[in-house]
């Protein structure tokens, strides 16, 4: 499992053969690492030195990586602290290429996907069986460096680069801390499952880890598209729900968006009968069919609020509603348009700072459950690779969710394929 | 089981010999009905007719009953349309006299306690695991006569008086829906377990049902007592989470209240190692301790929100808190102070009308959660004779919330104890 590169910098422009013990060819084109110099302008392919990792640190070849919404958010960087430059990235599958000081579930050689938020496997949240959220690993948007010693491991001619929530995985080397990767199943195709390290996840385990629907039940799935959601920051919403720093809405084109539809996938594997789409765009509706939503309400088609059109269409409420606008009154509605006595609503959207969720008490007292999750309550290394097994066994599908791939040299065709709202995912392939 | 009454419209002055196949004696001084003629003015005993049970009603003998704020709440009609005269009481227990066409599951001698809410084993709620919020049978305040004909079966000289949340209790015999009515281990004390068919039972199964504190968890009680909340309605909030009514304040004298105790009785079993009650008044601690809290907190000895005290003595958040004050404020506080990642906050307080419950919605995105709760989520005909059954093994204590006992005659010293604050639970002899 020895790689010639083990303890050294990798300079990625000059590596031509990493490993050899693997039956996949990592020689290839290994001379890339995509740079964001400033907010919002073009990604640079650059000769990036990677320094090796260092205690409880893993170095990964990158093989595939996704562009999520959250990654041109930051790039974008409108609201928040602009750092830069930084490799941004946090979607990918990979391969270990070697290991620091301490590590020692991984090796060499193993698949994995790398995730923006971890599992130390030791604070009262990894060993607690209700939480995901690490307090060791929790996704950090702000820091640029690694845990270990407050450094980036990427330079350029000494220049530090940043490091971008962990991951950065628009680069052919990076390293992550050993408790935000996980070890999957090496059978499993690396370009389908990368898209699981993060927006999949988040949606699916929405519903199927949080708002549980049973057999049979009604779902009501808040949010088909950013189109006409005055107030959405659905961009930004997959995994940046402990950022902390809301900020105002993006002033991106509208997305095509890809959580409802995990949450649909998420209601549909666990075998809701009626899954309702809720969108101020109807035009959303022919796409979410083939997500499972079954049916389609346009809050602008009705004089009343949306919470008592769907309460009149359900006889009393949904069972379970799923909010993935962002916008702070399709979150009320979400929870206040489920049954009364078993009702439970599951917020994913990520608000503007200035909201406050208001609703009569009533509405809690009649037993109706208010939740919200982060990355679809996983934890990562443990629940990951069930996940990829869903996959490997056909109970979930990834490949509709994947519509563009581009090389990496071409990556900021990804940039554009979700500014235009193209793409619900569109894969990088390194080696291309 | 054959009663020489069955059939026959009971005048309760008149009867001395009720029933003869028990070894409770009921014959003895058959004759009080206590009847609340106006608001807010004492309850006079009178002869009232008991008309006998209609399809699917049970006529019950009333051997205990104790007062309940909700009880003084009607009683006062300072906030809801009055409806008098009434028959009040709602919290005790009986045994069946007769019953009505229709009914299978209860028979003469059985011994029961009325509930104010029902459980019709038919609707959506009856059949989902998730609800005991049954469609038929949910408390109405506002109803003083029976589902069947909507006619009241209590009257003096023709005149109707009206029924109080389908129970009535104060007077010797009422008439109940059967699916108010839990049947119970004929072995259990009527005068112990009577308390058992509302107040604690909601605070009980607010925490045991709905919060489930964990063994070894820290839970939060907020209002060990109204004093000093300034808008507590907390007199008013063991049954009527449903009355969809809400009023201003009561302006009762601060009473001492009892859904803590229940709520820290409930978190004592669980095994909870820390209970903090949060309160106003310092002086409640002292007796809060009889019932399990372990820490107290003042929010007026600090200077930051109660919150964020909270959070800095449990480093983080509580596992799991009970709201029961109705203050709105509480109410967020309570949410609040739960640990992200894992934290239930359980609202049991009524609010006032024009309260909104107000957080930012982070709150939620990390993962806390918030729940109602009404009547502890017990199922009164499914659950209640397995609270009954935890009083028999000793794993619940009632005893310490039964501070007084007065004769039927003397029921208007119950309200005084309430009112001046003095009682817990006054359990009511209907026999002496």
């Amino acid at each position: 499992m020895a790689s010639n590169t083990i303890g050294q910098v990798i300079r990625c422009k000059d590596i031509k053969l990493i490993r050899t013990d693997t039956t996949l060819d990592l020689s290839q084109k290994a001379e890339k690492a995509a740079v964001a110099w400033e907010a919002g302008k073009p990604l640079v392919i650059e000769e990036v030195e990677v320094a090796p990792p260092q205690a409880m640190e893993v170095r990964l070849k990158i093989l595939f990586t996704s562009l999520c919404h959250t990654d041109v958010y930051f790039w974008e960087a409108k609201g928040q602290t602009p750092l830069f430059p930084r490799i941004f990235g946090h979607e990918a599958g990979g391969i270990v290429e070697s290991v620091g000081e301490g590590v020692t579930d991984l090796k060499p050689g193993d698949h994995v996907l790398p995730v923006f938020t971890g599992e130390c496997k030791e604070c009262r949240h990894c060993k607690s069986e209700e939480s995901n959220m690490c307090d060791l690993l929790r996704i950090n948007t702000d820091r640029g460096v690694m845990l270990n010693d407050g450094k980036s491991r990427f330079s350029i001619n000494g220049q530090p680069i940043y490091h971008f929530v962990g991951t950065s995985t628009f680069s052919e080397y990076t390293v992550v801390h050993v408790g935000c990767v996980a070890k999957i199943n090496p059978a499993a195709p690396l370009d389908k499952i990368c898209v699981l390290s993060c927006g999949i996840s988040t949606g699916l385990g929405a519903t199927l880890n949080v708002a549980k629907p049973g057999k049979g039940s009604t779902v009501a799935i808040f949010g088909l598209g950013a189109v006409g959601l005055a107030v959405s920051v659905f961009p930004s919403l997959l995994c940046i729900t402990l950022l902390f720093q809301f900020v105002l809405p993006l002033n991106l084109k509208p997305p095509v968006t890809i959580l409802h539809s995990q949450a649909a996938e998420g209601a549909r594997i666990a075998g809701a009968s009626r899954i309702i789409g809720v969108d101020l765009n109807s035009k959303r509706f022919n796409e979410a069919k083939k997500f499972g939503v079954t049916e389609f309400v346009n809050p602008k088609d009705h004089d009343k609020p949306v919470q008592e059109v769907l309460s009149k269409m359900t006889d009393g409420g949904v069972d379970r509603s799923v909010e993935c606008t962002g916008s702070i009154n399709a979150m009320i509605a979400a929870y206040e348009c489920v049954h009364d006595g078993w009702g439970v609503a599951v917020l994913v959207g990520v608000p503007n700072k200035d909201d406050a969720f208001k609703t009569h008490p009533v509405n809690v007292l009649n037993e109706r459950t208010l939740k919200g999750t982060f990355f679809g309550n996983y934890k990562p290394r443990s629940d990951l690779p069930l996940v990829v097994e869903k996959y490997m066994n056909k109970e979930l599908e990834l490949e509709k969710f994947i519509t563009h791939e581009v090389p990496f040299s071409e990556i900021n065709k990804a940039f554009e394929y979700m500014l235009r709202g193209d793409s619900l995912r569109c894969v990088i392939r390194m080696d291309a």
